[in-house]
C-alpha cells in the first residue's frame, strides 16, 4: 500500500456565521471570522489516495488524471468563489474548514475510485497556522 | 545604511471591478477575480525600513514599536476585511494589489519618519505566485 | 471524526548534555549540540485535536481558544527562554526535542479535553531538517 | 513511542516509461514525463523512525547517525545521478515516485534496526505538489 | 513606479561541462554537475515587471496576460525538457542558472513591452539554496 | 552584471542587550530578547555576488567555493555557537541582526574578490518576520 497526495490552491471568500445566532452571538463565538462583509484566504488542498502500485506504470492512480478530477469537481466551484453563497456542495453547511474537508471529501470520494484507488485524507490549509485533516466517516 | 523588514499577515475578501465598466467589460479584463460575490486572499505584507544603526540599540529601528505601527495603521483596518466596502485608505481605489501597496506606502511612511527611520519599499503577496513592490513615488 | 492542526512558534536556546557524563562523553554523544555556552532555533510546534464537528459552530474545537491555551501553557515558557534553565515543565529532563514534544503533551492534554476536544500529536520542528511526533503514551 | 523525521534532498534526472510499451503508448500514459531526453527535480525526502526514548541521551535515534546512514546509502547514490541509469536499487523498476519510495525504504530498513530505531515511513516530494508515503509491506 | 512578480515553474534535466574541456577537467571545474548521463532541478522563475499603474485597471500589467507570455515563451520550451538538448534559445550556452536567467530575459523582454510594461528582473532559482538574478545589460 | 546568491545556516544563541544599561533599562529598550539567560535562532543567511558570466564556466563564481568561503569564514564561527561570547568578529558589537549583517558583510568581502566576484548584499533572516539586509558601507 502506498499513499499519494496532489496538492491543489483556491482563493475564496467566506464568514463563519451561524443563522440562528443573533449577531451578537457570531461575534462572541467566531469574532472577525462573522464579518458580515466576508473574507477570504488563499486554501491549498492536499488529497491522499492509497492503493497498490500498477506495475505496468508504477502509479498507484495516474496524477494528471487526479489533478483534472480535482479540478472538476472541487476546485472549480471553489476557486475566486464565496464559500457561503455559491459553493453547491457546502448550502446548508457552516463554512467552517472542517466542514468543507468533509464536504470535498464527499465530492471526491467516488471519482478516485473510479481511478482505481482509495481516499484516504482531506487536508485543508486555511492559512499558515490553521489546518484541518478528514479520514472518511 | 541597513535595511530591516518586518513581515505581517492580513486575510481578507476583494473584488477587481471598474465601476465605469459593464459586467462584461470587467469580467473581460479582471476574470473570474470580478466576481460579484467577492473572494479572498491570504495577504503577506513586508515593510522595508533602512536607516543607520542606532549605536545604542544596533537597531534600524525598534522591531517592536514597527511591528506595532503597522497593525495599528495597517492590519486592523485590513484583517478579516472587504478591501472594497470597508478600508478607509482603500475608498475611491481599484482593490488591485498594487493600489494596496501604495496605499499601504501612505498610511506608513510619516509613522516610521517618527520611529527614526526611512520607509524603503512596501511588498504586497497576493498569492504565492503574484507579488508587488512600490518603493514609493 | 476531524482532526485539526494550530501552528505556534517560539525562540529558544539549549543545549544537549547528560550531567552524569564527562565534558568528553557528552561532546562525543551530542557533538556541537552540546556546547556549554548555549545554542538556540525557532522552534515551530503543531498541536492536533480530534473531535466531532460540533453542529452549531462547525468546529472542532475553537481555534482562538485552543491558541490561547497553547500560548498560556507552553509558549510563554518556552518562548525566549533557556530550555535548560527556564522552564519549569523540562527541569530533570534532557532538552532533546523528543522530551520537549512528550512535556508539551502532557501540558496541554487535560485543557484540550476542557476545550471538548482530544490532544492526537504534537509535533515540534528543531529545524527544517529534523522534527518529532508524539501520540501520547 | 515518539517519532523522529529527518530530511534530506536529492537533485536527480529520470524519466518515466515502460519499455514494453510503445512510444506513443508511453506518451499516452506518461504524458510529458516520458520525455526520452530525461527531465529532473529537486526531490525531497523525509524518513521517519519510531521508538523509544533512551533515557541516556533523550533520542530515538541519533539524528547524526542518521542522517550518515541516509546520505551513504541513499543520497550519494541519487544527487546529481540518473534514476534511469545510475542507481543499483532502481534497477528493473519504473522511476516513479512511488517505486522510489519503496526503494528507499528497502535500502534504510536495516540499518536503521541497526541504529536502534524502526523505520515508520518514507516521504519523497518529487515536486511541491505532488509526494508519495509508504510505511512498508 | 510599481514592480510586480510572477512566479512560474519549470522541472527540467541538465548538465554543467564545457565542450573544449576534457571530461577530467569538466569534473575538476563542475563536480558532480558534470555528470554525463544527466540531473535535473524543479526551477522556479520569477519574473518581475516595472512600470505605472494603468487607472483604468489598477495593473502595471495584466498577470493573466504576463504569465501566458511566460508560458507560451519560456514554460513550455523548458518544462520537462533538457536544457541543453532541447531548448532553442539555450543552444551554443553554457546551461548554467546564470545564462538561463539571461537567455529567459532575451525571451521576454519585447513581449512585456507589448503587454505594456518594462521587464525589471529575472530570478531563476535552481535550489532553495543557489539563485540568480539578472536585470539587464 | 549578474547576481548569485547562496543560501546557508546556523543556528545559535544571544542575547540584546546593551553594557551600559542598568537590567530595567536593558529590558525596556529590547524586551524579551534581553533575557539573561539567552535565547536563539535558526539564522538563514543569504550572500548575493554579482559579476560578470565567465565564458568558459557560465559562472558568475564557483557556487561551491563560494559556499566554502562562507562555510569557513562565518558558518563555523556562528553554528551551534552563543553569538554575543564566543564569534570572534562579533566582540565588542551589539548581537543585533543589523550588526552581523555588517559583521559578515567584513568577513566575506575579500575573500568574494579572490573568487571573482563582488560581493553585492548579506541577508539575514532571525524569524520568518524579521530580516535586515546590508548593502556595504
Amino acid at each position: 500500500m502506498v499513499y499519494i497526495t496532489r496538492r491543489e490552491h483556491f482563493n475564496a471568500a467566506h464568514r463563519l456565521f451561524q443563522p440562528d445566532f443573533s449577531e451578537a452571538e457570531n461575534l462572541h463565538v467566531f469574532g472577525k471570522c462573522s464579518n458580515p462583509n466576508w473574507h477570504g484566504h488563499n486554501y491549498i488542498l492536499h488529497v491522499t489516495v492509497k492503493g497498490h502500485v500498477n506495475p505496468d506504470t508504477g502509479f498507484v492512480v495516474n496524477l494528471k488524471e487526479l489533478s483534472q478530477l480535482i479540478r472538476h469537481r472541487v476546485i472549480d466551484k471553489l476557486d475566486h468563489k464565496n464559500i457561503n453563497l455559491e459553493v453547491d456542495f457546502m448550502v446548508g453547511r457552516l463554512a467552517s474548514t472542517e466542514n468543507l474537508a468533509i464536504a470535498i471529501w464527499e465530492e471526491l470520494e467516488s471519482g478516485i475510485l473510479d481511478l482505481g484507488g482509495t481516499l484516504h485524507s482531506i487536508k485543508v490549509e486555511e492559512t499558515e497556522n490553521n489546518s484541518v485533516i478528514y479520514y472518511g466517516a
